[in-house]
């Protein structure tokens, strides 16, 4: 086990578990062959924690539903994970599976005696949520069940272990007061208490994650559980110094109309010459940050652990934009790269509001050492060029939002490939 | 159809739907078969609704698994409505099936067309929830699915009809603030909004009720429903006017300790001469309501339906009490039937605050006309004679609280009969 070795400069964890006398912790990745379930299990890889990753894989089957696929061409995970061993010498274990098999999860928690378990597995897609019946339903089972069996497995066979959830800055919705991290001072009537701040979501995926955010705090109160849940703001971006490192590693970048989030779609829109499509007006107003800070907010998470019997909340981003915003500054970024980038309003497929109050709380992670990135003229480069140099693999109907909001509506599913 | 019939004297509905030009309104009743959806049922096929009760049945299979019965003899559901259109010359119509099939939901909507639906049809208790994993799945899963297919039936085939949700008061927890009805102003930091009031559920089953109603409320705001959630303190009783007719219309009275509610359960352990069985020190309060309320409740609020895209919440309770206050008085009215009734302190099976600040406000219904209904010396007379009368059906092994929410625990399964 290699343990103290550094990859990422910031010296801050070197793997050890700070309750572990000093040994290597293992840290179990459900979802470690996603978006940002992969790099961040080579990132801990890296940082000398023991990493099992646990996936089923569905997210490859939600692309063949979808007709959708990886802006970058991504190697399977048992190659992903070859690459690595083979380049960096660290091994990381696969345990493939579905976390909606109660006993495989039960199982695997209690053979691999995790330290902390972070937990991506879940349907991570506002619009695929919205499909219709079946996807709605889906989505709330897959992840509410997959959470609730994670939380029986913890009890019975790791109580000790602190749980690393994967929450959504969408949780809260667009309230017109200060959002602020999990929890909220109220005084009523003379008396004062601090509650969970209240929640209004936007989707059928954003309410899973408020259920399960529910579920765990339970957990925690009642079995003595330790959990954090990141309610992370969208991420964007696609290179770590890890999955940099070879074509093999790199990671997944969706600029679909289904799980591109705006800003990867909006890159992908400028390097193939299509308007940048903002919903509505486009003052909708949300948290972002790059993926490199998912990884290194997970790490700090780790090393960092809650008490038993806490249920600690960090909202998870680091700049606030509104989309239009996020547009011109794409828009800025492709005509130094010498392309002509048209910024077009189509109607927003969502019901939700297009100008409103947004001031969301987010020092917790800078507090523990997080060093942000900025969203700045050399990260939009860089994006665009990623974009740009995998141009020819872009299927531009694939970019358009297919998933109306409202209903009653005749919601095709969409077509496979 | 006989409309306008009145048989409770309130005299303020007769079931014409307010906008529906003076016809007769449709209700689908959802889980009618149970202990409030049977008496709902009745009520309002006497006030001149078309009832239409929707059921799985799959109560009855609960007594099954768990060895456990309604103290009273409950008839068939077939021989219930048989009796009640002998008796008083009104149908009601019978959909089996369960909420968990989507077509068949959507299809029983779409042909009734109904004016309102009142849903019942969850899995109601809280201790069963927490027998183990499987349990505590089951129930979200058929809970919050249910609802979620019929909340897409309801957007496809019927969005005008008033859905009129059961929740409950344990949804809130024990805040250290007064309790609103569902949504609490705040101000912070010099702003200020009206949003949901923070929610810290005591059990999966609690917990499955705050999902509900965070995904009605969604469908409120995007999809222009409407929904008044109903958040039911704990109901004790067994007779109403309807129910009391004829014994084949009894209601169904569980008094064991995983569907018997607090004060049904002490009112059958005062007439079989065993203790009351109070969980820890007795200090939990909670909001109590008589069964003709709930069904009262339930006229009242399809009687003043909420507008389209409008999401209310009623606090349905008319007194609180503690846990200790109300064995005092269960042992109060049995030694005034001559009955030797002591109180025992047991272990609380439950996680959860004995001691504790509660204030719930509940008004609204009262705003609307309720009269509620004392729990008085006069009740609770009339409650434990009914155990009284039924004493020599008690299962006293049933009466026990068999599942500790603590773990990791052996919990067995609850032997079958």
């Amino acid at each position: 086990m290699d343990v103290g070795e550094r990859v990422n400069g910031h010296g801050r964890t070197n793997g050890a578990h700070p309750e572990n006398g000093g040994r290597p912790a293992t840290v179990l990745v459900l979802g470690g062959d996603g978006y940002c379930g992969w790099p961040t299990a080579l990132h801990l890889s890296a940082a000398g924690y023991r990493v099992v990753i646990v996936d089923s894989l569905v997210r490859r089957d939600w692309d063949e539903e979808l007709g959708s696929h990886s802006l970058t061409p991504i190697r399977s995970i048992e190659e992903r994970i070859a690459t690595w061993e083979e380049l960096r010498g660290r091994s990381i274990s696969l345990e493939l599976g579905d976390l909606l098999d109660g006993e495989f999860l039960a199982e695997a928690i209690a053979r691999h005696a995790p330290d902390a378990v972070v937990h991506f597995a879940e349907q991570s897609s506002a619009p695929y949520s919205m499909i219709d019946r079946e996807h709605a339903v889906y989505t709330q089972t897959n992840n509410v069940v997959g959470t609730l069996n994670l939380l029986f497995a913890l009890a019975e066979h790791a109580p000790e272990a602190h749980l690393v959830k994967l929450g959504t800055m969408g949780e809260y919705g667009t309230p017109n007061i200060d959002i602020e991290e999990g929890f909220i001072e109220i005084e009523h009537n003379g008396r004062r208490d601090r509650l969970p701040f209240p929640k209004q979501p936007g989707s059928y995926y954003h309410l899973s994650k408020v259920h399960d955010s529910h579920n765990i705090h339970f957990a925690c109160r009642v079995w003595g559980l330790r959990a954090t849940d990141l309610n992370q703001g969208v991420v964007y971006g696609v290179l770590t110094p890890e999955t940099a490192l070879d074509p093999r590693l790199v990671n997944r970048f969706d600029y679909d109309g289904m799980f591109g989030t705006a800003l990867n779609r909006f890159c992908v829109q400028a390097a193939v010459g299509h308007p940048l499509t903002v919903y509505g007006r486009g003052g909708q107003t949300r948290g972002f940050l790059d993926i490199r800070d998912t990884v290194r907010c997970i790490e700090l998470t780790i090393a960092n652990p809650t008490k038993r019997g806490e249920y600690r909340v960090f909202n998870q981003f680091t700049e606030q934009f509104s989309v239009r915003e996020l547009a011109d500054l794409v828009a800025a970024a492709g005509r130094e790269h010498g392309l002509d980038v048209e910024i077009s309003h189509c109607p927003n497929p969502r019901i939700e509001a297009e100008e409103h109050y947004y001031n969301a709380k987010h020092s917790r992670l800078l507090d523990l050492g997080l060093v942000p990135h900025a969203l700045s003229a050399t990260l939009l480069d860089s994006l665009v060029g990623v974009a740009i140099g995998h141009a020819d693999r872009v299927r531009e109907h694939l970019i358009e939002a297919r998933v109306p909001w409202a209903r009653p509506a005749a919601v095709p599913i969409p077509a496979g490939i």
